[in-house]
């Protein structure tokens, strides 16, 4: 169990969650371990082969089947405070056709977005008639518009990846792994405040060039950039994700120049935050930089995702998303720019659109940080 | 991208798994970032929204699909060994729509078993012909079986746990929290060697009746016995998983009674572990000597898991699990004892089945520790 609040989690969301889906035409929603069963219950389970799954049917009370030996975990839970029946099972019953037996003949479900193939699929057999589609199709709109405690907790863990990046300088040495210098990262991660490490990502040198990269067993030499992309989940269950670009030593002198684009390219992302535009137009304004300065080509994925309980969730901050922002929106600009064979960069901070415009989430300097 | 080796992932498992998947008449498998992938390929992608998917058709070249900015952390994976096709795909594709376009009209597909829903629900959509099944339906078969290289790496897991157990009786004080201690653990487990701490138990007093409790902020008082039940996973892929009870000074008498008669029941199910002998007959070794002693529910959970890539996995060991112990099965053996409100206790370790009986790879005292 970890830290939790009313506020946070108010136990209205079943109710809300159970309208949502009515008017949807979802009979019921049905809900494994994952961001979709906390957000409703304020319940962290952790994802397991045997079946926690809280049911809203769209008539009717909402209950949650979980193994007997979770029981007590469970009832200590903030779900407790919702007041509904929990529906245990031993280790050699069948919680699928358990829950078939109470819901009736649903037409169609609502999986949680996450729930894994063993379960589907097991839910497929046991509501043979029922058509699965996503819960998200309703959760989704809901999760997106961030309530004052949920940017609350955003906040808290924006400050805390804040306090990371400000040890990295003191983390990266010539002559030092990626890999050493991830471990020390994933132990500062958990030392300021967060209750998991998501991913650590240390990029030196021509591993800059790969978005993704983690973490290897190259040596950091200098004149490295290294991009450090970290993140992790806190105790409230929010998420936080932040990158930075360190140079040991100087950089490349063609590295300095495009960085700057890169600079310039986040701070009109960011500046075109503001409700009613869309999710389109500000990837559009980073691109449009990072383009004109003849580096389109480079900029090779989206500027953003949604964060809250997932590190990545809607909105999606892509061509082709003409969602407009709303207040409570939160998620991250980080445009890129990756010369592969040597060296790449991005800068990430989380953003929250406010009434009039937007909130950083994080604060550390954004201009190149020679170490 | 974390340590792995020819031995532990051999390019040859992508042709055992297409022979297998022909056999059980499974037209292509689907495999999203998780361990059915990491055993295929030996890549360790992190699962997330954008589809990543090692497509193994029954009949023709395996493929795997990757978006663009993950291409060169595919590229740099142990899946590059295999000599297979990366396709990728941009921000803007349809990555379904082009799996779909590769493989034809399968009449069945075989999900990795923790692809999550919004994957499956997509891949209904794109190949609305095929039945979907579980890999797991023929990966299991295989993954049960842990090949010496596997063995060792399950062993390493083992020692790196046991050393954070070894430190534990230092970090157990009353007038801690088990939030405090549990966080020291978590660091604990990473300087071990771990890449990950996967779950992290600290049942004081009346919470160590609670089998899946996790951390509170209840304080630690004299008199406390203390269910510690820890793991992660390590570079390898491989996972720890260990339990051992402590006692904040000498713990009620009644526990010390029921103590004694667990690690006699842990022993005699450890003793029982040979090739031919089914898994539920270890699971009734242990239950035996608990129920003689009277306690027989009071032992609410199967006695243990497979262990492998995943805490959790095939073979169980429970009661109706007839499969028979080959060489090779790795799985815990922990049986517990719990008296709601008052105490509870387990004793965790994993084995593995050898050609002539049981190896066990943790080896901490397993007798109460009072610190």
């Amino acid at each position: 169990m970890t830290t939790t609040s009313s506020d946070l989690y108010p136990v209205t969301r079943v109710a809300a969650v159970r309208e949502a889906a009515a008017a949807a035409g979802i009979d019921a929603l049905l809900l494994t371990p994952g961001p979709d069963l906390r957000y409703v219950s304020g319940y962290d389970a952790m994802p397991m082969e045997r079946l926690t799954c809280l049911v809203v049917p769209a008539q009717g009370e909402a209950f949650m089947v979980v193994p007997r030996l979770e029981l007590p975990a469970a009832e200590h839970s903030p779900a407790a405070r919702l007041g509904l029946e929990f529906v245990a099972w031993d280790e050699t019953d069948d919680p699928y056709a358990l829950v078939a037996s109470r819901i009736g003949s649903p037409a169609t479900v609502g999986l949680a977005d996450r729930m894994w193939a063993m379960q589907s699929l097991r839910f497929r057999s046991a509501l043979p008639g029922a058509e699965q589609v996503l819960a998200g199709s309703v959760l989704s709109e809901l999760r997106m518009r961030k309530s004052p405690a949920e940017v609350a907790a955003l906040r808290e863990a924006g400050a805390a990846i804040d306090a990371v990046h400000a040890q990295v300088p003191g983390l990266l040495k010539a002559g030092r792994t990626e890999r050493e210098v991830g471990r020390d990262i994933a132990e500062a991660i958990l030392a300021a405040g967060h209750a998991t490490v998501d991913f650590v990502i240390v990029a030196s040198g021509p591993n800059g060039a790969s978005p993704h990269h983690e973490l290897s067993d190259r040596v950091i030499r200098a004149g490295d950039p290294v991009v450090v992309d970290i993140g992790g989940q806190m105790p409230s269950g929010y998420c936080s994700d932040s990158t930075r670009v360190y140079s040991v030593g100087e950089p490349p002198a063609d590295f300095a120049a495009y960085y700057e684009v890169l600079r310039r390219a986040q701070e009109a992302a960011c500046a075109a935050v503001r409700p009613g535009v869309s999710c389109e137009s500000v990837d559009a304004a980073a691109r449009q930089i990072i383009a004109d300065a003849g580096h389109g080509d480079l900029f090779i994925h989206r500027t953003g995702h949604g964060i809250g309980l997932e590190t990545h969730e809607e909105p999606y901050i892509v061509s082709g998303n003409a969602e407009p922002l709303a207040p409570g929106f939160a998620f991250s600009v980080e445009p890129g720019i990756y010369l592969s064979g040597h060296h790449g960069a991005r800068i990430e901070d989380i953003v929250v659109c406010t009434e009039t415009g937007v909130e950083r989430l994080n604060d550390q300097p954004r201009d190149l940080v020679v170490v």
